[in-house]
Formats: structure tokens, sequence, C-alpha cells
């Protein structure tokens, strides 16, 4: 990987920063947030602006340019990464370590008095806009939005916006209608007593109206937002999509409809226009609502006595607890999703010896099990194919300078999911295809202990996931060893592979509880550096159990296993398990024999039906 | 217990809320917290304002009184203490549930447009008024400082503030003189460029001097506020206390002494006064270090500009972490108190059956066992002595309303803890003199469980305690049980009973990481309401743990248990422990036996030592 070479363009950059034909006045630092106007995770091309000025990628990181210096703040994660794509004009900021500034700190350590701080306020967040404002104004300085986005005033060949045809979903998929959705939808904001909600997360506008789209790689979203009054419903999107029947159909566009259902078509540059139109109407007491996580600029378009702000809005919560019609999709998909993994680890075992298969001819090869099911429509994130010391990069993405070829002496992690029509899936396998070390199978048997720990932990209703966490860890702690990311993660229904508001973390504590219906990753895993990387992940659907007591009728939760891959019972020390621990993993492969070998069977796949049966032994442990 | 009338009390506080005499506007709401001007969680009688008006005087609560309402908010400890002890003027508010609105949120809809709230200042903390004016702002209202405390211009009878002699601690008992605690915490402050420091926190002031008072009962602390600068020392005290000649000579107040140590002594009352000085001749970029639990008076004394505010203060953390000899100490006064508890066990096993025996009998007989011990100085909180119902009453105390017998059909709970010259104890037992049911014995047993996986959790260096919490509910949690309060505290050293920055609680998210030295309880327990509680602690001592691979160096951490009371075998079901669980519990005996045998043999109480070697008879588990 070659650094990119960023001279000219940090020129061109500071020379806007200075233009009257873009800065009111000049701005003495420019700050270049990862995100887009959605604060999407995931981003189109056109919105990799980071990326463009400094070469760094990774999904998680934040440029800052002043006159004299160029920044780029990215985690734990991305040391290695940003450090080989990014040359000599950046200075690498490792945030998490102790002597790292903050961007607050580092510019006021560089600024010359009385400076202006520009960025762009669609791309930032106000609760990040609130927290960096206040550090510089007591400094002195000034945080202050700069319409026009001054990478793309120098980004010449900037792709355009995607603006790909939409999915429609019928009830058979989603459960509940979209306008369902928005009479709940109203009756949550008539409980809080505010007038407007803002939808501005692309997944919650795509899960409102129940349509998908393709504008972002892996997300089935779509750029737009829409603005939901007590007696109307506003979208703002753009492009001929609107044209297509099927959308006009499913949104009843040429229907008689009542008017509080009636859809009005917006273009998605007029939000902000539109939404200052909506404020300026405001008596006393009417509020808008808005994630606190919205964009700067939308949300300094309602004044502050109006604004409603939460962390979690009702969308994202209500698209958490899944419907039974979506976690029937979900566990079909699982099912699918299972099949193509068995043909691959069956292809893979026979491949892997002859020294031909590489990272990247695995991950394509599971893409390509993948697509021949029903309903396939993409990859949900870009596959993490590893082997050996690759393994312990807990992000990596196979690419041609690292591309390590797979072998009977080292582990292969395969980190991977699609998006079904009926649903999203991530899984994790680590296996491998020769004889494992004693050291290997430990570490890999305390991670499954974690994993199963979790699996079938039991707890009251209204738990929040984050107190689930040190499960997964205790079997490592006893040894001393740990990993340094989260548990689990909210999973959507053929929507985002990572979603909110609940999750299974050390690291949160403002974690929604969860709930039956809701649907998280059990991913616990070990890593050494330069040797190895297990991860073991399931995605989880939360059901009640059944408890002798049942918390004096607050009721009782716990986990049921929607991923049905063997576990590699190779790697597994059954001498490390408890007998509880080992009925656990014999019962999961009954259920991942009966339940997938029937669709192996059913679409002739007699060779990876053979290889799930092999898989699926029962463990037997020493008396 | 029968609750308050409050009818007139409440009429009058409603008049003085509305007295241009006390007021400069009339308030329309009057938030009496349950603090005093220094947070404490115990409080001197002149300062239980809450229990004045209400009649409800657990150790946690906020009363706000309205012209039309009075509300009381509390936590799952005290939901049945509260609704015994308040009469129907009060409407219980239970914190933690879910329908329970905040108090900000329940002010707002009570109270009429652009209403002003008023509250002591000395008495809330700063932090907390930050949060209620900003919701009370956004709503239309204002929460406004009022000077005279309202409470206390009704309450005629009010007792004088204590100002009792202080005791002078070398360093045997404190391991590090005042000089250098001095010392370490200037250099604290000029690692954080700040040239200020304010101690307001009551056993602050007593650890920072190696001093103790008796001012709060339980609370081994003294009425004081302390001024550190980089060459000045202000201790703000009132009474005669400083004529003590024991107490000059501790704090050389009549040595040549290099002036940076030299104690300035000036009297309690001018704090703020002293605070408006320093503040008026501060320069740009000088700071005053302040706990943001201080007072909104004090804190509001350092314009905004010159605050550096945390949440635990230098000192809050260098007391949590025990020096060698504070260690030395804790383990000498446990082995004392232990001896206490096997002498009141014997004597209930004798007593209990003949019916004699009440809860106030009991609590009365500890105390005697305790004051016969060396070095005792008082007890560290109300015992709670319960038995059968009584014990389901999380932070119940015997009054002579609700007096139960003790008897051989009941299961008793005893919290007790005692304050000695060289450490601080808390312990609770949870007993059974006849034959305890099968499904008490189950309920105790996962207590148990619970209580073992916490004290043989393994760690990695720097975990905060937060994320042990739910070891100690997983085998609870299997069988649908739990308990509505935290696992563990902090527990001072010849302190407070209950100190911060540690602790092992799901409520807690910024509690600072567990080290070496570090001491909190370990207290899960099970509470059946209208029958029994159960409850089994120990406070434990943060030591080194071995483990195999030591999480790369990072270090590995476990407890090791200070209290050594036997754990009564008769409450345990043998057959739902696992073979380790067994063996801790029989080490742990062993240990009892061992180390508290030995003095119970120094001491000539031979009864006692055969009581405790029958009690620590080691388990047999059927294979």
């Amino acid at each position: 990987m070659s650094p990119k070479i960023t001279t000219e363009l940090l020129r061109q950059l500071r020379q806007v920063m200075k233009s009257p034909k873009y800065v009111q006045e000049p701005v003495q630092a420019y700050i270049v947030p990862s995100g887009d106007a959605h604060q999407s995770e995931y981003i189109a091309p056109c919105d990799c602006r980071r990326a463009f000025i400094s070469g760094f990628d990774g999904s998680a990181g934040t440029a800052i340019v002043t006159e004299q210096h160029a920044a780029m703040w990215t985690d734990g994660r991305y040391f290695l990464q940003a450090a080989q794509q990014m040359d000599n004009n950046w200075t690498l900021m490792k945030m998490g370590l102790k002597d790292t500034p903050t961007q607050e700190d580092w510019l006021v350590s560089v600024l010359p008095e009385g400076s202006k701080v520009g960025v762009d306020p669609f791309i930032i967040p106000a609760d990040q806009w609130k927290r960096m404002s206040k550090a510089l104004r007591s400094a002195g300085h000034d945080l202050v939005p700069v319409k026009a986005n001054l990478i793309d005033t120098i980004w010449t060949d900037c792709p355009q916006r995607p603006c790909k045809p939409l999915i429609t979903l019928d009830l058979s998929y989603t459960g509940i209608s979209w306008r369902d959705k928005i009479v709940a939808l109203r009756s949550k904001m008539a409980e809080r007593k505010v007038l407007w909600f803002v939808v501005t997360a692309l997944d919650e506008v795509a899960w409102l109206f129940n349509l998908r789209g393709s504008d972002v790689e892996y997300n089935p979203v779509f750029f737009a937002y829409a603005v939901i009054g007590m007696n109307t419903i506003r979208l703002f999107i753009d492009g001929d999509r609107m044209m297509d029947p099927a959308v006009r159909e499913h949104l009843q566009l040429d229907s008689t409809l009542e008017p509080e259902f009636k859809i009005q078509v917006m273009p998605y540059g007029s939000i902000l226009s539109e939404l200052q139109t909506i404020a300026a109407g405001l008596s006393p007491k009417e509020k808008v609502w808005l994630s606190d996580k919205a964009s700067y600029a939308l949300t300094e378009a309602i004044p502050k006595a109006y604004r409603y702000l939460t962390p979690y809005t009702p969308i994202c919560i209500a698209k958490a607890v899944k419907n039974s019609s979506e976690t029937e999709g979900m566990t079909r998909a699982h099912i699918k999703d299972a099949v193509a993994l068995c043909e691959l680890f069956n292809w893979l075992e026979k491949e892997v010896p002859k020294g031909t298969v590489t990272e990247i001819i695995a991950a394509d090869k599971a893409e390509e099990f993948r697509s021949q099911q029903k309903d396939f429509v993409e990859l949900s994130f870009a596959t993490i194919s590893s082997t050996g010391p690759n393994g312990a990069i807990i992000h990596y993405k196979p690419v041609p300078e690292t591309n390590r070829t797979l072998s009977v002496n080292e582990i292969f992690l395969l980190d991977s999911g699609a998006q079904y029509k009926d649903g999203t899936t991530d899984v994790t396998r680590t296996m491998h295809f020769g004889m494992p070390s004693a050291y290997e199978k430990e570490c890999f048997t305390y991670v499954l202990k974690g994993h199963i720990a979790v699996s079938a932990a039991i707890f009251p209703n209204g738990t929040k996931g984050h107190l689930l966490d040190s499960f997964a860890r205790s079997a490592l702690w006893d040894c001393g060893l740990d990993y340094l990311h989260g548990t689990g993660h909210g999973v959507g229904s053929f929507l985002n592979v990572h979603e909110g508001p609940c999750g299974i973390s050390y690291k949160t504590f403002a974690d929604e509880p969860l709930e039956a219906g809701m649907i998280v990753s059990d991913e616990p895993g070990y890593y050494e550096d330069g040797s190895f990387g297990i991860r073991i992940e399931n995605v989880v659907l939360v059901i009640p159990a059944e408890t002798k007591y049942n918390f004096k009728n607050r009721g009782s939760l716990t986990f049921e296993p929607l991923t049905l891959v063997p576990i590699q019972t190779k790697m597994i020390d059954v001498n490390l398990l408890t007998q509880k621990e080992c009925d656990w993993v014999n019962n999961y492969h009954r259920k991942c024999r009966e339940v997938v070998g029937a669709e192996l069977e059913r679409q002739g796949r007699h060779e990876a039906l053979q290889w799930l049966i092999r898989e699926t032994e029962p463990l037997v442990r020493a008396q």
C-alpha cells in the first residue's frame, strides 16, 4: 500500500479556506468528518471526502487541516492502515492513547488567537458541533458552518450521488404496512406532545416506508429524508425513482387517500428550506422531534425552544423489535446463509490443502454460494476473510497487497454476511483445515465458552445488553486473556447489519433494554497479534425464557441462535467444557443438522449435507 | 411504623415559599435534597431536613413541595419504608421503574407557566443544579437559589450543628503523613495546571489531614472544608477543636514550618467569602479544582472560566487505594470484628430458642461484643438486624414498633459493621436457628453462588467494577430471581463505610477502574417481600491474581476476603454448588478457622471458638 500524495490537494484546500467565493471570512482550520448528511456508518463514494483529502479510507476517522498542519484522528483498529495510506503531510492522532490530544485541545494548541474553524454543517452531528463549539469558544475561537463543502469544491472528479431504483417490500416481509407504522409513530409523537418528526437516518426512512434501495454498498438504503406531521407526510427524495409504477402503487401516490396518509414527494435538497418553513410557522409549545445525532444544519433550522431531541428515535426503537414476519424472514435468511456456508466450508476443506485458495478467492467463493440462494441481494458488509496473522486484524479486508493463501497450518477466520430480501445475516466461523495446536484449541474453547455464556444467559426483562458483556469474557479472563471489542451489535431485518439502540458492549451504557424480538450478534473473540485471530459469531434473537420463578412476573428473557452453521469441533478442547456447555454445543449442532440439513437435502446439495452431518457429530466429554 | 403527619408543616413551608422575608420572589416549588453542604451520605441531625418535612428518613431521597403537591423520589431499597413513613400528603416516586417521571419531567408537568423552583444552593450539588436548571429553563421555568434554607425557617427545634473533639491518627495507622499527602496532591494539581484545590467532602478533609471526628454518627468525620494552594493550606473548621494540644502537635500549628506547610485555620462559615476572595485574585488560565458534586454555592463562587471540575477528586482516588499500613489495619479490624460475631452467633444459637431475643436485643448484643474489641470506636452504620419479613426490607433498622422476636422458624439477617481505629468493617450474614425450608436454602445457595462468582472473579487490570455486577446475579437469573440493589461499594479505612470512586453496581458507569489495594463489599442478596431476606456480604481487597497468560502483561486482578465470618452451611444446598464453589467455601472456612480461631484462643473465648470450629466443618458434595 503506497500513501496518497496530498501536497497539491492540501494546497488547494488551504486556498479555498481563504476564498471569499466559499467562505464569508477565511477559516484557519477545516474539519472533514467521516460521515454523510445522515450520519451513516457506511457511506457512498461521493461522501468519502476524508478519504479523498487524506488517502485514509478506514470506516472511522476525522481529518483537520489548518494553514500549517494536517492531522487525522482514528482509533486502534486503523492505526496501521492510516499510517500506510497517508503521506508525510499528515500527522496520525491515535485515539485512545493517553498522550493523544482531543481534536479540540489540538486545535486550541495550534491555532492563532481568535481563529475560525470551519465545518460542513450537514456533515457534523449536532451533539458533536455543540461539544466542539463550546470548547473552541472557551479558548477564544469560533466554530463556523461553511455552507459549500470545501472538499467538494476541489474534488473535480467527485462521483455523483447515487440514485438507484427502489425495492418495495410487501406485508409478507415487513409484517406492518407503512400506514400502520405512521399511525404508531404519530401516537408516540402525541405521547411526547411533539407535532413533527424529522427522519434523518437512511435506515429509518427505508424502514418507515417499507422501501429499500442500493445507494450505499452493503446497506439497502437510499438517500432521502422524511418529515412526518400529525396530518402530513413529506418524503424528500431525488431522481425518477418516484416514477416507478411499483413504488407509486406501494406508496399509493395516485390513490385517493385520507389526507393524513397522502405522501408529498419533494426534492432531496429541499429538506432544509422546508424545515425552516415549518419552524417559522410553529407556535409556542409546538415541538419538532429530531435525533440528537441529526446534522447541525437540520437541528439548527429548528429554534432551540422548539426542538425535542432524543438519543434514540421512536423509529429506531420500533425497528429494533422485530415482528413475527420479520423474525420468520430472518430465520429463512439464516437457513439459506447456512446452506451457502456449508457449501463453502466443504469446498474449502477439499481445496485448501492444494494451496490454491487465497483469502480473496475464499471471500469470492462465499459470495458465489450466497448469490445462489433465493432473494439474495448483496453482501451485508465487506467479507473479512483472513488467515494466520491477518486474523488478528479485527477489521481486516483482504486486498491484493495483503492477500494470504489459506493453508493447513493456519487458522482461518471468516466474518461475512448477506442481504436477502427476507433478512440480513452476519456470521463468523474460525476453522483449521489441518491440526490446530493445543494453544489454539485452548483459546478457541474459551471464546466458545464466552459465546455460550451469552447465548444461554437468562436475564430479567428490561436488562440492558451491556450487562451481559462480561459473561462473554469470564472464561478468557480466568486465564488472563481478553479481546478489545464489544460482544454484540443490533442487526437490521434486510437493513443495516449494525443498528441501534441495543447491543452487548462494555463501552456503552445508554443502550435500550433488551426485549423479545430484538436481534443482536454474539461475537466474542481472541486475537494474538502476528499469529491468529479467533471469533465465533451468531446472530441471536431475544426470546422469552422459561424460569422457575419468572422474576416475580417481570418476565425472563434469553437468546435463540438464528445462525445455524456448525462450530468446528476440531477446534474445541472438550475437557475445558462443562457438561452444560457440551450439551449446548450438541443441541446447537443437532438443530443445525435438522434444519439446515433439510434445506440442503431440498436443494439437492448432497456433498455439503454429508459435510454438515460430519461436522455436527456430538461431542463426548470424558467423565 | 405510623406515618408522620405533615399537613401543618407543609402549610408552613408553602407559606415561607411565598414570604418576601425569605425569597426574593415567591417560589412555586421547593426542592429538599437528602444531603448536607458536603454531599455526605450520612448526615448530622441538623441536616435531616428531608426527614423533618416528610417523615421518610431513609438514606436516599429527594422531596419536592409545590403549592399543590408533595412528592418524594427514592430508590428500590426504600419503596416500602417510604410508603410506611409518609402520610397521604406525599406521593411516592419509585425511581428505576419505567413509568416514574424524573423530578424535572414531573415539575414541568405540574408547574404553572413561568414558575420559580427554589433550592438551597449549599445543599444541591453543582452537577444536579446544572441538569435541573437546564431542564426547567427549556420548559420556561427557573431554578433559583434560596439563601435561607426554608426548612430551617420552620424547623423550630432544629438541633445544633455538632462540633466534637478530633482524633489524630499517627503513621502506624495511615502509612502516609498529611504533609506527604499534601505534596502528592500538589503534584496532581501541577499535572492538571490548577493552582487551587477545594476539599469539600468530609471524608476527604479527614483523610488528607489524618484526623478523624465524630460529628456525624457512624462516619468518623468532622465539619470542615479545606483549600489547598501551591503554597498555602487553609482549614475551615469551627469550635475550640484546634485548641487541643494533640491536634496542634499533629498539625504542627505551633512549629516553625516551611510556609507551604503552614496551616491557616479559619472559621467553617468563611469558606464562601474566602473562595470569592481567591476567585477575585485569579489571572486568566489560573484554575480552581473542585469536585463536580461540590455544592452549587461553592462552585458558583468560582467564575466558570476558572473552574476545573472532575467527578472524582485526586483525594478521592488516592484514598481508595489503601497502602500497606491501611490494609494491615483493615485486616486486623476484620479479625476483631469476626471474633465479636462468633461470640454473637454462638450466643444467639443458645438464646433464640428461648424466644427472648428481639431484633433490637440482637443488634445491641452485636454492639456489645464489638465494643469489647481493641480500638473500637463506634458502629459504622445502623445495624440491620431483621428477622422473617423484616429481612426483605433492604435497609431495615429495627425500632420498637417493628421489633420482631427471633425464632427457630424464621431467617435472621444481620448486616452490621464497626469503626475501629485501624479499620472499618461491614458484614452481612443470614442465619437460620431452626430448620430452613428447601426454598430458603435454594435461594440462599444462589446468593452464595453469586457472592463466590464475584469474590473469585479474575479480571484484567483497569476493569471497572460495574462490569462484574452481573456475575453476582447469574445464578439467581437462571431461576428467575434477582435483587434490586448494587452488588458492592467502596469501603473506607476508619472512614465512611460507603466511599467512591469504585464499586460493583449495574447502576454506575463512571466508576474508576479497580486496582490493587482498593477495598469493596461483595453483597448479593435475595428478598421475598413479606417472607424473608437473604444477603451474604464480605468486604474484599483487590489483589493481583496469578493467571496463565496475564493479559499480555496488562496484569490480572482478583479479590481476597477481609471479612472472616463463617457462612452458615446449614443454609447451603450443597448439590446446587459446583465443585469449584464447594472448594471456595471450604477454603474460606479453613481460613476463618485458622485466623479467627487463633484470635479467639488468644482472647480466651473458648465457647465461641468451639462454635467457630463447628461452623467451619467442610462441606461434602455428593459425587
